[in-house]
Order: structure tokens, then sequence, then C-alpha cells
């Protein structure tokens, strides 16, 4: 460890919101050392990369540090867990100066905060492209139960919180989509900051998890996608009705067209809500849970028996779920 | 997530040793779910770049996957701790075939089984270059307390398990510096196992725990510098006697000069031995201790009141500790 990095850490560290009350030695030790919260812990570890997840210029660098950590958290608010710590790997090219890397440390605080994170660890390295690696750790709340993707059973609905494909449709509109003007700039706003500033849905998690879903899954790799991994953990087969979708606010003025802006929410991914399977007897309960938090549920299909995933339109067709490839690097679109 | 990356993460997770029973859902949910097994929890995040901390070709991938696990589960040796689960993201080039990449994986494996690590958890993403960071938690042990950094005391004597040097040799020794051939093929192997297969010393680290190690940390970044890390968290003075070294097997033959030889003992870094500040009352047990494990403890220096830390030769003339700067890029040497 150099002179150097050491000082970009301490700089990064008095950025972070104070440690919470887990933590018997935060950042700066061997290890970070936690008092276990709850009865079971949940991890989840997950990369950004420069070139591959985002482009630089043109992604704000605060974007960068919050999304990373936004997105490593949604991960534990799709098990209807509590949030507790993260612990960040910034690999930092030389062609960012320290400011700049401060920038990526502000908006990660920025989550940290709103979310009551403590970022418990970290480690600052040379890169040729900037990357992120966010590990977290959530808490199993007590009485209640971790919910894993496994759970869903034939004749459960599938729902979803929010509204979809604005993150897909952020990136098109950073990416010059909109440039004739169509979208008001509160529409444009709207879908920048689903790209930009994605939220873990811990609070829709929680009221989910009480609310008897049977397995949650958060969408980032978009509905179809994720939808095939609940499936398949769960051995049932997931149906979606492409019709259902709740989409984003100005998705359909961007596209200009209705049925494209809804296969951008069936493919687009980062939306970072969650995709639940709940008994259908209890969907009403589990509407009325995440009304009351101000947010929204929607019944996009259902569990039956089988394997896949099917997403079709009214008249029956069969659509192509598209996914994000963080393999082949390119963005949805 | 695309078909390749679900693939590969499939034959990567089938691998690594099977899962500890404190889990209660391994690899492939949203997140690995634990049930705690200590009264605190330790955790740690390291990162290794290609070009930074390794250069390909040249360095064998299966002792890239070993040395990234192992230098994170050193942390967690370094206080005291029982390993538990590791979390792994896995930077891929797109200039490495899948199985290269898996034996990266093979060498990952290998330290999980040896150490008793659970690999619960993992992320795969393009990256420019070859990348792994390896989040570790381990475990406090019941009755006992973890070691940081922080607890030394004017007094206290410093010593060192092992011998140093090895890392740094074997990293002169790959890059062509024995090419002459004074080397025995015994020391050649030695060296470069140390550089390409260093160990995790939890035995060493629990021994020196229950001795009344006082604080402790690895060295990764070098003897001179990790004393200073010691050194500034408990607010005292770090003084370290050159000539007290234990030097790795072949390293004067390997430098042909005593006196270079112990600057890099004191220098190189990523030997992962651990540095204790022990009670003079307690060094025997201490020695006893590490000693009943087929190890070695070595008192090399002293805390005394005072801060920063100094390494002096026979004649009490000041030794410039050099590091591995992981920032600058450099290899020692």
């Amino acid at each position: 460890m150099s002179g150097g990095e050491f000082d970009l850490i301490a700089r990064l560290v008095e950025r972070m919101p104070p440690p919470g009350p887990q933590m018997r030695v935060a950042s700066g030790d061997d290890a970070a050392v936690t008092e276990p919260r709850g009865t079971a812990t949940a991890t989840t570890i997950d990369t950004v990369v420069e070139g591959v997840h985002f482009r630089l210029p043109g992604f704000p660098l605060e974007a960068v540090g919050r999304k990373a950590l936004a997105a490593a958290l949604s991960d534990l608010a799709a098990m209807g867990a509590d949030p507790g710590e993260a612990y960040v790997s910034l690999g930092a090219p030389e062609s960012l100066r320290e400011d700049e890397l401060l920038r990526v440390g502000d908006g990660m605080a920025e989550v940290a905060a709103r979310e009551g994170v403590t970022v418990a660890g970290g480690d600052v390295t040379r890169a040729p492209a900037l990357t992120l690696t966010v590990a977290c750790v959530g808490y199993e709340r007590h009485g209640t139960e971790l919910v894993t993707r496994a759970g869903a059973e034939p004749g459960d609905v599938l729902a979803v919180t929010g509204e979809l494909g604005g993150a897909a449709g952020g990136l098109l509109v950073l990416d010059g989509l909109d440039d004739d003007g169509a979208l008001r700039d509160r529409q444009r706003a709207v879908l920048t900051s689903r790209q930009l500033d994605p939220r873990p849905r811990f609070a829709a998690g929680r009221a989910l998890a009480d609310a008897g879903a049977r397995a949650m899954i958060d969408l980032s790799d978009g509905l179809g996608a994720d939808a095939g991994h609940l499936a398949r953990a769960s051995a049932v087969r997931a149906e979606i009705d492409l019709g259902a979708l709740p989409l984003g606010e100005g998705l359909v003025g961007l596209l200009g067209d209705e049925r494209k802006a809804r296969e951008l929410a069936a493919g687009g991914g980062e939306d970072f809500e969650l995709l639940a399977a709940i008994g259908h007897e209890r969907l009403e309960e589990a509407v009325t849970a995440v009304e009351g938090l101000g947010g929204r549920l929607t019944q996009v299909g259902r569990v039956v028996q089988g394997e896949g995933v099917s997403i079709r339109d009214a008249d029956g067709g069969e659509v192509e779920p598209r996914g994000f490839d963080h393999m082949r690097g390119s963005p949805p679109g």
C-alpha cells in the first residue's frame, strides 16, 4: 500500500456515514469486526467495470458509485433482509484524478447514508479501467426468514414492484435518443434517474416477505432473464403477460411505440425492482402492504408447472426476452 | 448475465469444495445465507489486477487464484480468526479462454479446500485485465477475542512467524535473476513457491492470540510498512533489528550478499507471515506454541513510546523500508 493509496483511502473513509452500532472495529484494521445482528446473514458481491457496465465520460462519476452500491444492496432487498455493511474495492485507472475518484466515493456515501449501510472496509488499487466491486452483508430480521429464489409454486401469482423499463430508457436518453426533444424535461429526468440512481427496494422486500412472498429476485438482468432465474431455482415455469407490465413514465413517448416500450420493459434490466411469487390468496395483502409504503405492486404473470419462462403479448405471441449481456459488454436498447 | 457467464459460473462452482455446515443457502441465489458461527465476524476485501499485482504470461493462472484467496484470508489469520466464507468477483479479459479462467478457479479451489473455506458467492464480468476481488469472512472463536492492530504497548516484543523475503526473492527468480543458476533447484522451488503459493497463517494466528498477542498484522506490504501500520494503529513506535530477521532459504545466495537479502526481507512484502506484539513475559509461551505447530517465531524488535517505525542494522544505521507499491504498480526488488 503506497502513501498515495493511503491518503485516498482516508479521504474516502471520511466521506462515508459513521459506522453503525454493530461495528466493533470499522475500516482500517486487517479486517472489519462486526457483532452479528440477525439470525442469519445474506452476503453478495457485485462488480461494475468502465466500458462494460458504464461509459466514461458520459456517466457521472457520482452515479458510478451510487449504482455500484445500490445494485449490490438490491440483492439483499430481494431477500427481505435488513441492510448491514458494504465492503468496497476500487480499481482506479491512472486517467482519473483523485478528486474524480472522490466523486465516486461521494455517490457511494450518498447511498450508504440513505440506506443505513456501514461501509466497513475497502481496498484501492491501480486498474486499467474504473472498477468497483461491492460485497454487501444484510441481516435476517428476527422472527422472519430470508426469501430465496427457490420457493415459487404452481398457482402463485408473479408480481413486480414499481415500473419497468425506466433504466433502459434512461440509458437511451443518455445516448441521445431523445435529441429531437419528444419528452418533457420531467420525463427525461425520471428516466435518466432510473439509470443513474437506482433504489434498492428494502421496504418493499420486507413487506413482501411479511406478506408471504414465497420467492423473490431483483430485476437486474431484465424481467425475462430474472423470471427465468427464479423459475429455474424453483423448478417451475414463469408465464409473463407483456400487456400487464407497468411501464416507466415517458417510455412510450421515448420509443414512439407502445410495443417497443413493453419489450424494453421486459428485457431492459437494471430497474432493480422486485419480482415476487406470491400465493394467489395473499396477493391483495401484498398489494396493500406495498401501496402502504407509497409503492406499487402489479401482477404480471403466474407460476405454472414446467420449466423456463415465456412472455406473451395480448394475441398470445411469444416475445423474446432480451437481457443486458455483461460478458458481451453491450448495453440494452 | 449472459448464457456464457452462466455456464462459466457453473463450471467454477463445481470445482469448489462443498459448502460448510454454516451455509443455509450457498452460491446461486440473490445472496448467500449463512448462520452465524462465532461471537463476531471479521470481513476483509482484497483485489489483484493483472499488470499491477502479477503479470501474464509468466505467472501461472492457478497461482493467480491461489494467491488472491490466500492474501485475503491472511488478513483473517492476522486476527486469530477461524476462516469462514469467501465471495469472489472475477473480471475476465477477452484474451483468456474459458479453460484458462477455470485454471484460476482451480487455484482458488485448492486454497479453499486446504483452508476449510466455503466459496459462497461470486460474480463474473468482462474486464480489460484479469482481476480478482475476494471478500472473506472469518469468525471469532468462542471464548477468545479477535486481535486487531491496535493493542501494542511500549515494552512489548515484536515477533514474526516463519521466514521473510522469500516471496520477493521468488519474484526475482521468476524474473530471471537466477539465470546463471547460483541456486540449487530446491532453493529455487522454495523461493518461487513463497511467491506463487503463499499460506495464510491461521494456526499460528490462533496460537499467538491464545498466547496473549496484543496486536497482529499480516506481512503483505513488507515488514517495514506493516510494522508502521501496527505502530500507527497502536499509537506506539516499532523498532526493528535488521540483523534479527529470519531469512528465507536461498535468499542470500540469490542476491549474493547478506545485507541485500536482509533489506529485501525487510521491504519485500507478500510473505504473508504474521507480525505480533507480545508482552515480554509471554514471548516464550508464544514461541513454544508456534513451534508446537511446526512453525517458527522470531523476535525481530520491540515496541517503544513514540510513533513510526525504524529498521536498524548492527551498527545502528537506519535502513529505509521499501514496500511493494500497488498504486504505482511496480514490483519490489
